[in-house]
């Protein structure tokens, strides 16, 4: 298993503890100097707070640990495509690659319906997708399946 | 005074707050029902933290107090436009209308970098620019320059 894989795996954890708190499985790890010094799920329905996405808890996390705004030899494992707020967010906090799992067809800010990290900028993010694309794919298509299940199994 | 420019002129006190502990002074405030229940200005520097952006900080308070990630009926005022992280949050978080005083030139991602709220997505953000438009830019302008003064007095 490559160091890649190795930090997504870590994102994977994070993503199934959101899981089981029956969030959004999306979960995500920064990485400075080859250490994880920050770790984050999404916790959105439980903090009842739109802010609350896995990179933006994460985010979070490292600058109160680096005692820093910017993040600029970091690295960010994700599980799922950033959305428009995270790519922001990581461009804010100056973080050098991003590193996906799998896209977000709908709404991922980086490639799907949108390249946030091309527009004018005072800093450049790079990116790199697919790193255990489908273990980060299937835990989230399992999530919504089980939702839309459970639904059915409401209206019968 | 129109109720914009009062909803305005409260977001200003927000920037005149960052102003006064350093911070670039972007304030705003969110309305509901008439009524603001979240302010925030930009603590950056004091947070040592990328996300603490006027917007994002009043975003978080109002879900807070609404016990709520939506704030569907709720209108957000920021004294400067937003950058793509806050417009992303103003998305995320279903705010119904912005209303911002000055444009950012570089960076604004409502109409000047780029069209955030145009963008596909699961909610559609209306936006208003130039409330208390020369308030909100001289204020921004004159800590800029009080910068570069500092900055020129050092280097002489």
């Amino acid at each position: 298993m490559s160091s890649k894989e190795k930090y997504m795996q870590e994102a994977l954890k994070e993503a199934k503890k959101a899981e089981k708190k029956q969030e959004v499985p999306i979960g995500a790890v920064i990485v400075y100097n080859g250490k994880i010094i920050a770790r984050g799920h999404n916790l959105r329905e439980k903090k009842k707070n739109s802010l609350y996405h896995a990179e933006i808890v994460s985010i979070d996390k490292a600058c109160k640990k680096q005692k820093n705004f910017r993040l600029e030899d970091c690295e960010l494992y994700v599980t799922i495509e950033p959305c428009l707020m995270c790519a922001g967010a990581i461009i804010q906090s100056r973080i050098k690659k991003v590193y996906f799992g799998a896209r977000d067809p709908k709404y991922g800010a980086v490639i799907s319906s949108f390249n946030a990290f091309e527009i004018k900028s005072n800093h450049r993010v790079s990116f790199e997708e697919g790193i255990l694309e489908k273990e980060c794919s299937d835990l989230i298509k399992g999530f919504f399946k089980g939702l839309r299940e459970k639904r059915n199994f409401k209206n019968n």
